[in-house]
């Protein structure tokens, strides 16, 4: 800390997003980060499909420039760096397939990603400031995301009120503003933060509205404390700042928690199935026992997942789905999917949850309540099946960490071949551009300007 | 209520505020609504002297179109309606001369006009729309702020989270958004809704950022739910929404006290001199004497002003001050304004706050504490002074409601006097071109096509 006068913990933040080098971050970190970089754009090209990013993406063209120095990824146009970074946050949230940090119940890459990329095109950043600058965001938003802590999350959407914090962190650290001016966006960022989760009621299109809005806000508070406009120093843990306001039990200490040496970044988890959360630690044992045994659908004469009671509650009132959507909280389907496609993904859910194939392994599949399974969760979520085979095996598989978790991390062509299936499900790109395209983007950091990322 | 299924607090304002025209206003709202609109203007080209409005501008120039339907009025630039409320939002908050409502400590007009007068100009509506428009607004405002209640103030800036509902509602009048629409609106409005008092801390720019971004989130949501976006049914009253989150001691009943019947846009307090709210009631006292017995500056020995507790508590420290801010808190400079230039303005501290002869005025008066002054503050701010002249009367003085509140509001003339003093301190406009353009605001109404403004 080179100014005492900035040791409390908004200031100390602020001292490491804007001292943040490339060659500060772990190898392994920044390789992760190039990840969960490619694992977004699938999620802002997957966003396409979706009314409310079309209905956000069109108030930008009333309202913004006819072009600019930044692209607006689903749809290959250029904007100025506010609406890049409102639209393609908006687009990022919508397939709900963006990564999560599970402690802090926040999805970082729908904010950072959108503002970082927007600031680095109109700079010309390279490749290198543009990852340590998205790491900076994570490591900011998510201890803002903690620091809130439950109560915050009972009412608010952390990733819309943390993401702005994280925002402009990314975006602070490619203006190149000292740890005063990355207070002082800190400042404007949080006293801009928002998002409440009553919309969940209406089933209303609030939530990539409040992505679109972290990731915007937070870029203007960069540029706007890059060009002298001064905020709160305090705006986290002052008296009248966000956790007087919007929390019951926040811990100023998680907010520097490791600051340079836990990297969490890293314990960002991929979200794999296009499906509900609670289906996925049996679908990965499926897919085990399956890839381990050699098994095809036909192959299956009934599947018994063992899981926590959450799962039960959620998923076993849904029986014949009758939408997309509502599939994506059938076990039976997750799974059946999974038998017959080998995945269940967002182009599985479209083309396959009536299938017959599909609805006659669905009726294959049962939930039984497990006493391990539970006591572990939420902390921990066990996958366990008993796979029974047509020729009369009965196969106990177990997965201890989710698909996608840190301890179970995608492999970059398992990333590959995400990101393809929710560029197509978008209709945002066809697969042969995504072929010619992912080569490019995992050398991300080798770009001395990240130019554009779509053709 | 048409609706039924809209008979819920958020659902009965929307109702109203989509569904009131020009013709159900009262003739003296209607010319209430005028005044407050002309005093308004004053703010909004006062802003152009402030550093953190030329921020925002600049940011505005940098992110949004070269030019479109319009205004920035400070300046005289083109842009869209997005950013021209964004400017014109911050500009009218920071002379701190702008309109309050007293009961909801909420202050309408820097975030309803600059709302109201980029969606009118957008669509070309008229000025009796406007107008209509922006008693929406206000009514809205007016009452999610006494919803909100004090456990809400003490943390948040009202005028920054009321204030994007009243911009939705004054917008989305315009729009022509039904009712159904409307509550979409104040959906996506209520979700953005932000702004902490903890910028105080540090002196730093935010308040004029949080009544831009009311201004502008409120619009945002109007056009959003013209085009089919949809948001909270009950974004301020529901189990996850403003009031869940953000207050402790809300009251759904004040969100619909008297829709229709009571007129909270005429119970706005316009701002009368350019000093701290505890001089007023002195400052009106001292007018009054020296109007009554016909008394210059040095017909003056002495004033004694009577006053409440928190007077003495804010005042009393300040006795030689040193910046036109801080002077702004000296009851003897703010009376002696008054007794040599006749008016204590934004021009009148500029120039004269450190003028010998106020000075030397500033050293004849002193505060007295005056138990009947104390016991009806804050309900009632009584002024009372006694005034003894060199010819040896003492002449007790007194004024029941502060100049500028409903029961003692300005004259047009001394709204013009204000309104002109506003736009030459921020070097915006000339005394010539004020005088040729006061009869047009006036007119507002009549104008089949808002138009622009200024010239």
């Amino acid at each position: 800390m080179a100014d005492e006068t900035m040791n409390f913990p908004s200031g100390r933040l602020a001292a490491f997003a804007a001292g943040l080098s490339y060659a500060d971050i772990p190898p392994d970190v920044v390789a992760r980060s190039e990840d969960l970089f490619v694992d977004w754009l699938g999620s802002a090209l997957a966003g396409k499909f979706a009314a409310p990013v079309q209905a956000i993406s069109a108030f930008a063209r009333r309202m913004g420039p006819a072009g600019g120095s930044c692209e607006i990824l689903m749809d290959r146009t250029s904007t100025s760096p506010f609406f890049a970074a409102l639209v393609n946050g908006a687009a990022s949230h919508v397939a709900e397939q963006d990564d999560v940090h599970n402690g802090s119940v926040f999805h970082p890459a729908a904010v950072v990603f959108p503002a970082a990329l927007a600031v680095a095109q109109d700079i010309g950043a390279s490749g290198k400031e543009f990852l340590a600058a998205s790491v900076a965001g994570y490591e900011m938003g998510i201890r803002v995301g903690e620091f809130l802590g439950r109560s915050h999350y009972r009412i608010f959407h952390t990733t819309g009120t943390a993401g702005a914090l994280a925002a402009a962190a990314a975006s602070g650290r490619l203006l190149g503003l000292d740890a005063g001016q990355m207070l002082h966006a800190f400042g404007s960022a949080g006293t801009q933060a928002a998002g409440l989760w009553e919309f969940l009621r209406d089933a209303a299109d609030s939530k990539p509205l409040h992505t679109a809005k972290a990731a915007a806000n937070g870029l203007v508070s960069a540029y706007l404390a890059k060009d002298g406009f001064t905020g709160a120093r305090q705006i986290l843990e002052g008296a009248q700042g966000m956790a007087a306001g919007m929390s019951k039990d926040a811990d100023p200490d998680r907010l520097t928690d490791g600051l340079g040496t836990r990297w969490a970044t890293a314990e960002t988890s991929f979200k794999y199935h296009a499906s509900c959360r609670h289906t996925h630690p049996a679908a990965d044992a499926l897919q085990k026992a399956m890839l381990q045994h050699g098994l095809k659908a036909d192959d299956i004469e009934r599947v018994v997942t063992r899981v926590h009671q959450a799962a039960i509650d959620v998923l076993g009132p849904v029986i014949d789905p009758a939408t997309v959507h509502q599939a994506k909280f059938s076990m039976g389907t997750t799974l059946g999917l999974i038998a017959v496609y080998g995945k269940a993904g967002m182009v599985e859910f479209e083309k396959g949850f009536r299938a017959p194939e599909v609805v006659d392994f669905r009726s294959r599949v049962a939930m039984e309540f497990d006493q391990e399974v539970d006591t572990a969760y939420p902390a921990r979520w066990i996958g366990k099946a008993s796979v029974i085979t047509r020729d009369g095996r009965k196969l106990e598989v177990r997965v201890d960490e989710p698909k996608g978790d840190p301890g179970n991390t995608l492999s970059r062509p398992e990333i590959e071949a995400k990101v393809t299936g929710l560029a197509l499900y978008g209709k945002a790109a066809e697969e042969a551009e995504m072929q010619r395209l992912l080569p490019r983007l995992w050398a991300v950091g080798e770009r001395n300007s990240i130019g554009r990322l779509m053709a």
